[in-house]
């Protein structure tokens, strides 16, 4: 099979607000060859992620993504591993390639799953597809009351994780973060899973990292996420050292492997969260998964927009039994379920099952692209090297 | 002074090729505040930078970086670095705003620095500038006798210090490549300065690449560069273990303090190289060149383009007497020579010496610029986001 087209479509709410909510948009890839299609979503800016595509070249090692994928011959996954070699060469210097590699990789996955009737998990090597438990991710209440009733709620909801994260943490005295610990650990009762995200609040400050150490402790918190900037690897493992209960989790801004693996092996973190839709795809994912196996560390998907993409995250750790934590988007945009006309929901026990169905098993509903679709046109020297394409 | 245009303009040549020559296209970032204009330069793919600046925003950590500079008081330094931090906040998720950025900020020190009447390494902090020695930079020959013969012409020209870089370094056998270092040294003399880049070519095999360090110890190479992949610490450690003498250099891709950082204390290099135009600008490469004196290892520009690229690269270790060695593209384009009206040439030494002008002492040529710009138009839902502005 030749790869014949790559088709991006930028979606977007029509109002776009500076809330940390990654789902007010989507980059959706398109990829035709030999008579299959597949799809797959960069989690990216959408300008700048099309333009690495389509710009024109600069030299022998900053050139478009296009030129390494356009005319390629995709008939397993080696052929997906050789392209991403070409770009990680003749991309080198184009920062953005990574993100746009990483849509078009997981279109390549599905596209090759549904040529072989097989899903993704299954060429990835695995041969069964465990059930995750979910974690309702939320933010930190604006007092501990708030924090404590949110947590009970979502208990109440039918999920056994919660990840409390950002809202006020880090951001008054010890003593109220203290009280918002506490207040978590009783409003999901004793058997709730208690996640927290600092989002990297504390910048580089091993001491008031380290400070909450004992709360999280205290609350039988499974996991502190980000407590610094995400590549501070030296306060990470300076954190970890003084945390022997409480394991770190970090990762998700990993564009490419290496970032990951530094993560796990200079930042000491417990807790390894990728996002396929940046780290370059599956494949990368899944290397990245088997290191974290390596070193006797738990692989989490990160993941925020559409099921296309939450599928995606799903297959590089479907079977891996004891890695049983996965990230679930509950509160997405419409623009993210719009063009899905798959759903992942959870079962009757609460638990999250990666689609048994060929490629990613996630059907896209052209129409719902449609109703969302923003034009876009570049143009260079008077050529147009990009106009949105129909998504039917 | 607020910031009242940031203008990107795309020069290339009529023809670019698959030669690792970054020199064939360049992109320029003019910044107007108060009465004062500033130019600075992203080592960049230029059309998806400019889509980093315009690109509608995603969500509150993925916005272009147009909403954190245009508006923006810049009175002094630290008005730079505030911009900076909001970047890396508000941009966190836009992977291309690092490049974006870095041409900006250095146009904001120039601006600066003429609206003070101060070369740019005054504002640094630096009293005085030292000259530099700069290295001719070519590739190893086909043969060793090439290699020999090219060598020898350099010192013939008046360098006093050559790198023999990519061809078929590490591409053959072990003992071609102890052929063409023996080589190298015999056309240099005893006293010439040879310094080595291998170009990643060994990716992650320690092996291989420490195969070559007795002949790099026995022919006195000063560096030995990226023998393996740009963010492969663990390699690049393991092979600095075994090579007392010979000291590695790396660094170039780095597109944040961190990455400098971790090249330097994970890495284990003897010489960071850092681009101006990657890193974030002139003050993130500043705190580099701090951290390599607080490591006692050497710092080096990294550039390949322009003479205004090329002064931005000289500001953050002017004022380091011992860090002596300078890259200085000798073989640029006509692109990246048109639009400077001022050239940084070799004193009767051999010596380059950093312009001792207000900001960065290189006056731009807008009729340079007009020979070689690429008119360049981005709509995104029926919105012009970016036309190609007059360069006059």
């Amino acid at each position: 099979m030749r790869i014949e087209a790559v088709d991006f479509f930028y979606v977007a709410m029509p109002v776009v607000t500076d809330a940390g909510d990654g789902s007010q948009d989507a980059l959706l890839v398109r990829v035709r060859a030999g008579g299959h299609e597949g799809w797959g979503e960069c989690e990216a800016a959408p300008l700048p992620t099309i333009t690495a595509f389509v710009c024109p070249k600069s030299h022998g090692a900053c050139k478009p993504v296009r030129d390494s994928v356009l005319g390629q011959s995709v008939e397993g996954p080696a052929d997906i591993a050789r392209m991403a070699r070409t770009i990680s060469w003749d991309s080198m210097d184009l920062l953005q390639a990574a993100h746009t590699w990483s849509g078009i990789e997981m279109a390549l996955w599905d596209l090759l799953g549904k040529a072989r009737g097989e899903p993704v998990w299954r060429l990835l090597g695995y041969d069964r597809a465990y059930p995750k438990t979910p974690y309702a991710s939320q933010l930190f209440g604006d007092t501990a009351e708030d924090t404590r009733r949110t947590c009970a709620e979502q208990i109440a909801a039918g999920y056994r994780a919660v990840k409390c994260g950002w809202g006020p943490f880090g951001r008054g005295s010890l003593q109220d973060d203290i009280d918002h610990l506490h207040a978590a650990r009783e409003g999901l009762g004793p058997d709730g899973i208690l996640l927290v995200d600092a989002g990297a609040i504390f910048g580089e400050d091993v001491e008031a990292a380290s400070a909450r150490l004992p709360a999280l402790e205290a609350t039988n918190a499974t996991w502190y996420e980000e407590p610094v900037l995400g590549m501070a690897y030296e306060a990470y493992a300076a954190i970890a050292a003084r945390s022997p209960e409480v394991k770190l989790a970090g990762g998700e801004a990993a564009h490419n492997v290496f970032m990951a693996r530094h993560t796990i092996d200079y930042g000491k973190v417990g807790y390894i969260q990728i996002d396929c839709g940046r780290i370059g795809g599956i494949g990368p994912a899944k290397r990245v998964a088997d290191h974290a196996i390596a070193r006797g560390i738990t692989y989490v998907n990160h993941t925020f927009t559409s099921n296309l993409a939450l599928s995606a995250s799903l297959q590089p750790f479907a079977g891996l039994e004891d890695h049983r934590i996965c990230e679930f988007p509950v509160a997405t945009q419409d623009v993210a379920k719009a063009f899905c006309a798959t759903r992942i929901m959870p079962d009757a026990e609460g638990l999250i099952h990666v689609p048994d169905a060929p490629g990613l098993g996630v059907a896209i509903d052209p129409a719902g692209i449609r109703r969302y679709l923003l034009d876009v046109e570049i143009r260079v020297g008077g050529v147009t090297l990009y106009t949105t394409p129909s998504p039917d």
